[in-house]
């Protein structure tokens, strides 16, 4: 039997992250007895696979580029807060904490997945570093052994451009209890104290 | 701000059952980095709410009217299968270990919520059971006071048209373990224990 209208919905939906075969079929059969929600759907997904774009400086994803982070003249444009993915860089914009701008690597370094510094947005960096006047690089990556590779080599990378490299705090998180948390994450609580 | 193209696209997807904000946050991300699964998807939703109808005879959604269970002749039209909804159509037709018709109540009776015979597809099915030349009616309703109030209500509304009214056995999930059932569904299952 070729595949109907139906099942072609299902199979599509079941690639997004968050939704399995089982799940899909629930929000097929959500979206048939709600006709009202499919096409506006529709629409943005055509809206948003025509006009989002990546920007060429950060690697952000904006309907311009370059991005609003990127385009805003009111940030400090001598920090440079390098992420893996756009998720991160949206995550920190959530927090209102940053006001520099952003890079986008697009992943970490891997020895086993064979993914090395041209694989990610390291020479664009490391070009942006070198021309742009930017003061410090903060380092945002993943508190993972690739992360903490990646930041590794960032620095040792970076440094000798007559830049200051810095790391996100690790620590306990906040409203987290300590009881519940790894040894790792307390271990590193400890020792990185600071003055009360 | 103007919701932008991304924020939308966002916003829509939460809509989804299984999908929350951040989950649909994070598959936006992951459209709009694979762009080649954008497309395909908006016009799989396009598609299929211009061509998925609802069967006119049962409630099942399909491509065709009456869908295809109803206008299969190969099936027994004497046995009605009574559902909540085409999810479950759909899940007992995957075990295909049904060969007769379905129907779709579009719910069950709530006092609560105030949804009554004339809210669900009742009518509809006494008038189906009362012409076609039904032999059995099987009620496959939620083992929910709800589901269960619903069933009763059918039988007694149905056995003065001649026909058999059963209901699918409740006992022990194949592959469960006796120790993680809850009481109601282990008692159930010794009450209607079978002979060996």
């Amino acid at each position: 039997m070729a595949e109907n209208e139906i099942e072609r919905l299902i199979r599509l939906l079941a690639k997004l992250p968050g939704l399995g075969p089982r799940s899909a079929r629930r929000a097929t059969l959500e979206l048939l007895q709600r006709r009202a929600l499919m096409e506006p759907l529709a629409q943005a997904l055509t809206d948003a696979a025509r006009n989002v774009r990546t920007c060429s400086v950060c690697g952000n994803l904006d309907l311009r580029d370059p991005c609003a982070v990127c385009a805003d003249e009111t940030r400090d444009r001598t920090l440079i807060c390098v992420v893996e993915d756009v998720a991160d860089l949206w995550a920190l914009e959530r927090t209102a904490s940053f006001r520099g701008l952003y890079h986008v690597l697009g992943g970490t370094l891997s020895a086993l997945d064979g993914i090395g510094p041209d694989d990610l947005a390291i020479p664009k960096l490391a070009e942006r570093v070198a021309q742009d006047g930017v003061k410090e690089v903060i380092l945002a990556l993943s508190a993972t052994v690739d992360g903490q590779t990646t930041a590794h080599y960032l620095a040792e990378r970076l440094e000798p451009l007559g830049v200051a490299v810095s790391g996100i705090a690790h620590g306990v998180p906040v409203g987290g209890e300590l009881d519940y948390l790894d040894d790792g994450t307390l271990a590193a609580a400890m020792q990185r104290r600071t003055p009360f």
